[in-house]
């Protein structure tokens, strides 16, 4: 924490100072509203508030981390939906005590994301606090004329890939990942996706949402899920295994998504950009496998009471066993 | 505080069920983004962060009337450029022990007021915290096809004029005031507004925001400021002035604007809407008057230093004195 007091006036005047100007802004930080210039018929919206202790902690991360990754989670949800990122109003509560050093450098993290995805900075709301710092960022987007990937789309058949390796984000990623909207845009143009999100509560969690929300069930290959350095390592300390990890840690900012086999073919032998592609599994009719009951989240299922859940995940493993994918408490269960 | 425990997702798929359909929605709650048909070539978009002990206080406050509040903050933005408003984002860090009965009540409250300004809830964010309740609502809306109304538009010669009655809105009004939307619309449409802001801060300091981005100064006349009952309450209590309470309290989410003379001639003797509107000055050229430092904020102005203001104002006694009206602590000095 750096030692100069922290003026709201002060602080306002110097991010307008360190805003770039935009032709697609036309009023920016300054009056009681933003003004943006629409690039088509309709605007996606997202929010992702964050919470010292809870989504970082201001005794490990820089100012400047928590500031990017505030702008990148909201970046990854544009990701999510195939868009891109155009305009971001952000509010911070500041605990008592928080310079304006810190404060410079959590606007400087929000506007070196804010740079590298071309989105710009227009207004923002600021109040002190007596609890921790809580940051939220507020994205509107479009989708390029392209229609919106949604998570109700998955089909059975469609074969269900993901970017990137999963797990151990917590060991330092998640300050500083870099949110998927690139390959998500090359992704929504180039191949007829069904079903896309990133996955922030973990693979096992996420998966879930597409599932209900589409209605279907799922198989996943154990042996496939790409499995991060990262999770490796926080094996070792753990006593799980990698492949725990890589299922349930969560904040991975990676896309999860589906299309039908013949594309995802197509996707895996072209390779359109660096980050890896894996598919992991395939998108089946609603779980029920004989003596499997699939599963609901446990808030959703007393204890020892049966249900007929809408949909399902099985985890196939390297043996042919297949086990419920838990979408959550998965470490609990294998 | 009710005793059921509060659920993320069952809280999410309560707000579903609660949130009505709407076909400028075309993607609603429960993705990673909401998608909204724009309704002309730009938007607005603001966003305001409200905490517990901050901005209100749920010893006193109930939980319905803090979601009144946090989505009615933005709607005054909006109102403040003469716009309307059209989708909301909230995202919420709830407390240990806020129960779902809380929650719901606190959805309520958004939807109360989100109800009565024709405002689609689209999405939101859910945590968690161990620090007090924070709530951020960002709009966005749009002004109709007319031009938004900045806040740097005033002009020497104009007449300055406020809605409603100012002060003593903490004894309860804050929580449940109207903002003024169809009066801002009605203005735009109607009236040649030069520059608009709402009242949050109070009229001594929100005032200096017009006149720092106009570059101009105005003399207030004080027997003419609209003092409200609860200012005059809040006097009782104080010892100060029912007119210290109006120019400094805040929290009033009055439209303060500016318009030549001959507009608002027009507008006092039309009256075009029930709540009352009054002239309360003139805006002049940068204030210079002998023997008076027109103020900046304290914080700019170290002791003893004489500085030349690009603007200020003046307060006009009912004995034709004038006096600086400081943009804050403004009980401390007259």
């Amino acid at each position: 924490m750096g030692s100069e007091p922290l003026r709201e006036f002060d602080l306002i005047r110097w991010i307008q100072r360190e805003t770039p100007a935009d032709g697609r802004v036309l009023i920016g930080i300054g009056d009681d509203c933003a003004l943006v210039a629409n690039r088509g018929p309709s605007s996606l919206i997202t929010t992702d508030m964050l919470v010292d202790r809870v989504h970082f902690d201001l005794r490990e991360a820089t100012p400047r981390q928590v500031g990017w990754k505030a702008m990148a989670c909201s970046v990854s949800d544009i990701a999510a939906m195939g868009g891109r990122s155009l305009a971001a109003v952000v509010s911070c509560a500041l605990p008592r005590g928080f310079s304006a050093d810190d404060a410079h450098e959590l606007v400087r993290g929000l506007l070196d994301c804010a740079g590298e995805f071309d989105i710009c900075l227009v207004g923002g709301d600021l109040t002190g606090t007596d609890g921790p710092l809580v940051i939220n960022v507020a994205l509107l987007g479009d989708t390029g004329g392209r229609p919106p990937v949604r998570r109700s789309g998955a089909r059975p058949g469609d074969a269900l890939l993901v970017t990137g390796a999963l797990g151990g984000s917590l060991l330092g990623r998640h300050l500083c990942f870099r949110p998927r909207q690139a390959e998500g845009l090359i992704l929504n143009e180039q191949y007829a996706l069904h079903a896309m999100m990133d996955i922030s509560d973990g693979l096992a969690i996420d998966l879930h949402h597409i599932l209900d929300e589409s209605s279907v069930g799922a198989r996943v290959w154990a042996a496939q899920v790409p499995i991060s350095e990262d999770a490796r390592r926080a094996a070792e300390r753990s006593g799980r295994s990698p492949l725990d990890h890589a299922l349930g840690d969560g904040e991975d900012y990676e896309l999860l998504f589906t299309m039908d086999e013949a594309s995802a073919g197509r996707l895996l032998a072209e390779r359109p950009f660096e980050t890896p592609v894996t598919r992991i599994g395939s998108i089946t009719e609603t779980v029920r496998s004989a003596g499997l009951s699939p599963c609901r989240a446990f808030e959703e299922r007393p204890e020892g009471r049966t249900t007929n859940p809408r949909s399902g995940a099985l985890l196939v493993l390297p043996d042919g066993a297949e086990r419920p994918l838990e979408r959550k408490g998965w470490e609990h269960t294998v």
